[in-house]
């Protein structure tokens, strides 16, 4: 195994409606083929734009959206509800949230965040030439532990869990299931670069093993089937 | 920001009972002041002989030890067990498993990862005169999303959770609650370089923020008392 280097990508600016972000993260990055770029949600939000006017004096304005985003509600204490997005993520106050956009605004989590990926994958692709695979990540919470983490809420290019099921451990045994999700630790390892308020929105993962690169989706591969999970 | 440098340490061989991995690691890795070292659970479990004789001849020989480490039971479905481990952690089979060891073993979780984490540092700064950061590192499923992540159970020198409350975001508003976990961050980072069957057990995480460095414990920061948890 050779060594990755996380790299942030600085001085992009920013982000409004229509931006041409495929464009911009080419232009701002010194990007290499078999490069992962990991893109925050908060810039794909606001070019696809997803934002909505919420009244700025009312700290709480968005709590109608996040009702409105969810298909089920899982918990509430206070103001915090823990729901179902209609994309299937499981994540507090349905992924909105007020920060990194202009007072008076909200910005949803994007339609088809794998879509949002395939679409700068493919704009790198046709402008620069160069074959990057792309995450959208967005920052949540989780049960039993403190703290948020970044997680994968869309791909393209990248396979999203490296299956090693049935790969010999190194005593020669068969591992029975070893499904890491790939994707969700390069998001995690991105955030490291990133901050959240440091203005740095997408940054490369180097030196990923090719073999990772591939056709998936978050929604379908990653989103566990209601059917299957034990806590919903 | 800059860039962080992930690193596989290669060449540390078969640890056995009292194996010094201090010493080892100090021994087998270019080691700098800085560094974050991520070291798998499994080594440091075999280390400190938290192995247990099972049944060779039985798959499920290890599942009465399961309720045993476990002090509360949250969901069975067939063979699987999500309990709460005497640590705190919530995981699968109480974080016991019989993969990377040899048969008719299995192979606890440390009493505590913390003070492991604790002995691994003080033993390179005794040892080689460095200055790092330890993290043990395990690898947890989670509920809503499939595939697995690598986390934290026990860390030294390292602040467990990054906490950018009050920090401006890129609009100068106060971001009102941005709990990073940044110890799980770097254990899924690091995982991305070992793979599970690759004999890599230990990974530097190089160009941390000095900022990060400092005391906690994960199992005093990290996990979430049962009082305030919404899904336990």
């Amino acid at each position: 195994m050779d060594s990755l280097t996380i790299i942030p990508i600085t001085g992009i600016g920013e982000i409004g409606v229509g931006s041409d972000l495929a464009t911009i993260i080419a232009d701002a990055g010194d990007l290499q083929d078999g490069d992962v770029l990991v893109v925050t949600q908060k810039i794909v939000s606001k070019a696809e734009n997803m934002l909505v006017e919420v009244d700025p004096t009312n700290p709480l304005s968005h709590k109608p959206l996040v009702e409105q985003e969810s298909v089920r509600i899982l918990r509430r204490r206070g103001e915090l509800i823990i729901s179902e997005t209609k994309h299937g993520f499981v994540c507090a106050n349905a992924g909105i949230d007020l920060s990194n956009v202009e007072h008076g605004q909200a910005a949803l989590l994007p339609e088809d965040s794998d879509r949002s990926a395939r679409r700068i994958r493919n704009g790198i692709k046709g402008k620069a030439g160069i074959d990057v695979a792309v995450i959208i990540s967005d920052t949540f919470g989780r049960p039993w532990r403190r703290g948020l983490t970044d997680v994968a809420i869309g791909c393209s290019g990248i396979l999203p869990i490296a299956d090693l099921r049935g790969t010999a451990d190194s005593y020669g045994r068969e591992l029975q299931v070893t499904e890491v999700c790939i994707v969700d630790e390069l998001a995690s390892a991105a955030e490291l670069v990133m901050g959240k308020s440091t203005g740095i929105p997408v940054a490369i993962v180097r030196g990923v093993d090719p073999a990772w690169f591939g056709e998936g989706s978050v929604r379908d591969d990653i989103v566990r089937d209601p059917a299957d999970d034990l806590f919903r």
